[in-house]
């Protein structure tokens, strides 16, 4: 059994493995430091608990340390910001051996620094099940809010929702193969949501399911959203989405209506803008209030994220 | 039982209650939006399990959330710096009630709220035994570090060390008194860190214990440390503690040496400076190497907690 002096030593390695010159005081003090910011600061957190946000039957140590992180990165990016420092602390069970930890570590390391985003610090304790839990502090020159859909905009899409989902109706029916892979660990396409921000009048990434996030931006903006069916089916993906549906007898429209995990990122943008590369228009901003698909009023099903 | 969605309403509304022009977008959105800083920015993030860190059995909710807010605060100010902001992740038992629940966000803000902080965001979720995580961001115009501490330097703490380890003994032998208070949520003096860090060379807090953060300032700043125990008997409750240990049995230096989780400060100053209000000098930074008390090497026992 692996002593704690051993698993900080790894963590500390893995997590300190790409220096910036932002940093004033690394890992290893009372708290880090890092230079003065020019620009306003975006801060999100994120915790996720073994056997409620991820199992370890069917994700590894490493998929499970990248899946939440790109959970937080998401959430800055959909703020239009960009991550820069990670806290990580992590409750692990004492049994667990040197190697898994650097498998964790390592997963959160590699999904930081592709975004450029580096971990200063952070805890490591002991529990039964698996804890971990990551704060983020980026830089956000103009934040895009839930709050700022207008009457008129188009609402549009980084990329289908609902894969994440299937994935996980898969994993559920024992099939192991790589339509989970985007349950295990999205692919979060992080610069979608720097593109879109450039012209984004609101936007949110997909941690609840589709229509639940763009209920969080009608009640914000006090307006109302109509999507339609048609439109969705017309996203890159979609086709093969409907056929995994087809062949295990479940709903696509519940996948891509009410899964989450996905940290698609949806914005409102001004009616018939140009739309940068993979992003799909899906319906309008209304007056009114509430979610209409194909004109009927949908409530949020499924899983609630419950980010403060 | 309580519903998520009450439980969240309570707690933003608890966390919002105290309005800080800073903040430019608070909770409910993906990311908090705060100001941009002048000043180099402290992070540092605290994780504590039920069981592990603190036990429903002798402490309050509200105890927990503070003692947990204080530890991370302390961190800050153990810097010298200044905590603003807090993002706050709990894990919570399905069954807790809204009274509960309330409870614990309620010590956590009545602790912010102490030294001018606020709650930005966080997340909920749940989980068997109750984790929290808390990650504070602090300016900090001059950080001050462990490697700080100069041959010569008086060795200076904040208050006497081991009143924690002392209520935490009693509550273990079932002793419910007021003389466990410590352990249940220290009282921390972080004025104390702000007068002391205007000269300090080097500083900490005490989490795990006198001699290991002691240790952690030898080995950061290449130097020795010699400390006697008659200059800790001088220290102000030093008479009480040493009453309570032979009342019980107990060994009034295991407390002293290594009881963690005062979160008294330690710092080292130029030999003869003028001391702020309360802060005792007990020994003195030498050439060479490890802490030595009366003399003789002590290494660090007890508890560790570990804090990348």
């Amino acid at each position: 059994m692996a002593t704690e002096k051993e698993l900080l030593d790894v963590i500390s390695t893995i997590f300190t493995a790409s220096k910036n010159e932002s940093v004033l005081v690394g890992i290893g003090d009372d708290a880090a430091v890092i230079k003065a910011s020019l620009t306003p600061i975006a801060l999100a957190a994120d915790m996720a608990v073994e056997g409620t946000h991820f199992s370890r039957h069917w994700s590894s140590l490493y998929e499970i340390g990248a899946k939440i992180t790109s959970a937080n990165l998401a959430d800055i990016f959909a703020m239009g910001g960009n991550p820069e420092f990670l806290l990580v602390s992590a409750a692990l069970p004492s049994g667990i051996s040197v190697e898994e930890v650097q498998e964790l570590a390592l997963g959160i390391a590699d999904e930081a620094t592709s975004v450029g985003a580096n971990i200063v610090g952070g805890d490591l304790t002991f529990s039964e099940k698996i804890v971990i839990s990551i704060s983020v502090f980026g830089s956000v020159a103009r934040p895009i809010q839930r709050s700022g859909a207008l009457v008129g905009d188009d609402v549009v899409i980084s990329k289908i929702t609902g894969e994440s989902a299937a994935g996980l109706d898969l994993l559920r029916r024992g099939i192991l193969d790589g339509n989970s892979a985007e349950h295990r660990n999205p692919t979060v396409n992080y610069q979608s949501a720097q593109a879109i921000s450039a012209i984004a009048h609101s936007m949110i990434d997909v941690s609840d399911g589709l229509v639940s996030e763009l209920v969080h931006i009608a009640t914000a903006s006090h307006v109302g959203i109509a999507i339609t069916r048609e439109a969705l089916e017309a996203a890159p993906g979609f086709a093969h989405l409907k056929l995994l549906a087809n062949e295990h007898g479940s709903d696509v429209w519940q996948w891509i209506l009410h899964g989450g995990e996905d940290h698609a990122f949806v914005a409102t943008v001004a009616a018939g803008s140009k739309l940068p590369a993979g992003f799909t228009r899906i319906g309008s901003v209304i007056d009114g209030s509430r979610v209409h698909v194909d004109g009927f009023i949908v409530e949020h099903q499924g899983y609630e994220h419950f980010a403060l």
